[in-house]
């Protein structure tokens, strides 16, 4: 195994009705002007917007609001953010949704704390951040894991360009979860929102050695409860208790739980995906189960060991003899038919869109670009590998 | 399952080497003044005490040392501490050790951050801490989780009282973890502190309900994979992958990851065991087995679907149709021979005591009086069951 450093340092507040504790939490931290950052008309009409603001005024808290954050959302968002929050001295970024709302709010957080030189500079790789203004967040869609992680993904709209940005500082103080805010989830954006939470951990687990066996047992664990939970969601899209461990799971599976003593990750779905959501504009969960199958079959001879023990321990396959290679592979087609169960695409036609070779061809290039040339721990992938990748994906 | 808060801030630098870096994680702490807390002559012989100094130095950080913490540690020590830290102006714990010594600097910790108020009246519950100044740790037995826990446990050895307090604002803010660090130790410690790991995570899966499953997959992970690597370390001590297995493992058992979504625990053996330890100085973790298996079958009637479960995915017990109260007995049968393969006691006489009639009614007594009458969320102990146990356990 590598070494590693650990840091998840957000308080978690879990269970019903978390998000009246708001007020105290952003208190506590001792802000006094906050941005309320937010996504569709959903957050209005639920009435969680103003239990928040309610929330906030109980404690004497100064507040203005910035709606309408995109999914894969756009650094004009990001430019707007930080105008309102320059013009009214916020010192304190409040998110209220999923990933795109917690990211949005995380790239003005960095705008904000150096705010002479443009936060598009960090998504290029041209600088690191100086600093970053703290961030809290009110969780109402388990995927991304943003509430957790430092990571932070933002969509140029005006180049296409889709991407990510790390960095310990963002890590959010505090994530408020009430697993009922997500019972009235559409059926699609659950199951998308479970396709990423696992593919998360999966990007960590399909890597070249360093694994530590605690750490694969607790991604398995995790790999196991979601799809359980998933498939219970796909009928009974209002069970509290399975809402509460997919939302539990989605920051475990992005906190870096489940890579301690890896040696980085793999994160080449990952990164195929961003191309086809800067380019499409495609729901990021259902982009990765879109790609993964191709992806796993075009590179598990390369990380056989693993693409076995994830077969047997995952996907429940049994070693009858038929060999390591046939076992990897029943573990592939038993994702993916797991992935058609709850219905999630498997290939991009399936996602709605069928790219020319031009525009696998471009996908290809910035990729690569975004990248630095190549990607990948259980298979280095270099431009032919990836512009093959989409085209099995087609 | 119940709402949760979950708080694990300690920043984990793990791996080869890592206690080079503690000057730097000390200074970006903003700290210039470190008491260095230390246990036996074992981190002095070894060099570790030098090169924690070095790496101070290299930052330019003052220090002064205390070392002598013993198990079990004692008041007398704490307040040593805290007259030690008040001459040099101390602004920074830094714990080199095992649980011990880092339970002892926090207490020293909230000391100093309320100077005018003794500081065992926090272990009488008679208040809550006002402060703690930082600590960091690095460190050199896995064992208690003090590295990320908010838990405190010291003895006033005047009284033979010995007691916990637990409050989020001593959760150190870096752990240092160097696995290697731990090849060198005896076997009996390193059995002990894998007992007591596993223990951590046992306290809080035996309970009555409100259990979540990625939870409980997760502490049963965790539990397979100590007692893998407690075997190997065994016969293999010098192993460093499976020191560092275990060295995860005791902060992850017990930084709350495992009680996410249960009723707070169990934590009847802690319990009754810190009456032994308070009263013959045994070391914790031998004190915790010696007391377990009487524990478990005192108990298990009551919480059957939990020692059943138990059974089934940690001991491997199989289904064969002998009923569930069979299967559970099974599990802690196979527990017991667990113990007994890592060379661990299972009960009193093994430890090497033989509490009279009169001394169990004296820990009995002292135990109630910790809890405030009762204890146990598995079966709520009362103090006729606290005795019973005692004596099943002799």
């Amino acid at each position: 195994m590598f070494g590693f450093t650990y840091y998840a340092p957000t308080k978690v507040v879990f269970g019903k009705d978390a998000e009246q504790q708001v007020g105290k939490l952003v208190a506590g931290f001792g802000a006094k002007r906050v941005l309320i950052h937010y996504g569709g008309r959903s957050a209005l009409r639920s009435g969680l917007i103003d239990r928040v603001k309610a929330a906030l005024d109980a404690e004497g808290i100064f507040h203005v609001e910035l709606g309408g954050v995109v999914p894969n959302p756009h650094l004009s968002k990001v430019r707007e953010g930080v105008s309102l929050a320059k013009e009214n001295g916020i010192d304190f970024l409040l998110a209220v949704g999923g990933g795109s709302v917690i990211d949005s709010a995380k790239a003005i957080a960095y705008a904000l704390a150096d705010p002479e030189r443009d936060v598009w500079e960090l998504f290029l790789r041209q600088r690191r951040a100086a600093g970053c203004l703290p961030i809290g967040c009110v969780l109402t869609i388990a995927a991304a894991g943003s509430e957790m992680s430092n990571s932070c993904v933002i969509t140029n709209e005006q180049t296409g360009e889709k991407r990510s940005y790390n960095d310990d500082i963002a890590r959010p103080r505090f994530a408020v979860m009430d697993p009922a805010l997500t019972c009235t989830l559409p059926d699609y954006q659950t199951e998308a929102g479970c396709a990423d939470i696992m593919m998360h951990t999966m990007e960590r687990y399909f890597t070249q050695g360093g694994n530590m066996e605690l750490t694969d047992e607790i991604a398995e664990a995790l790999l196991r409860t979601v799809m359980k939970h998933a498939e219970i969601l796909h009928e009974h899209p209002d069970c509290y208790e399975s809402r509460a461990e997919v939302m539990w799971a989605s920051s475990l599976a992005h906190n870096d739980l489940t890579g301690c003593g890896n040696d980085g990750g793999d994160f080449a779905t990952h990164l195929l995906e961003h191309e086809l959501g800067g380019m499409f504009d495609v729901t990021h969960g259902a982009g990765l189960t879109a790609l993964w199958p191709s992806w796993a079959r075009y590179v598990y001879r390369d990380c056989l060991p693993r693409f076995v023990r994830y077969a047997e321990k995952v996907m429940g396959v049994q070693d009858q003899g038929q060999g390591n290679e046939q076992i990897a592979l029943e573990g592939i087609a038993r994702m993916e038919a797991f992935y058609r169960r709850i219905g999630m695409p498997v290939n991009m036609r399936e996602l709605g869109i069928e790219p020319t070779e031009e525009q696998i061809q471009a996908m290809t290039r910035s990729c690569a670009a975004a990248a630095g040339g190549k990607k990948g721990s259980a298979k280095v992938l270099y431009p032919e590998d990836m512009a093959a990748i989409y085209r099995m994906a087609r």
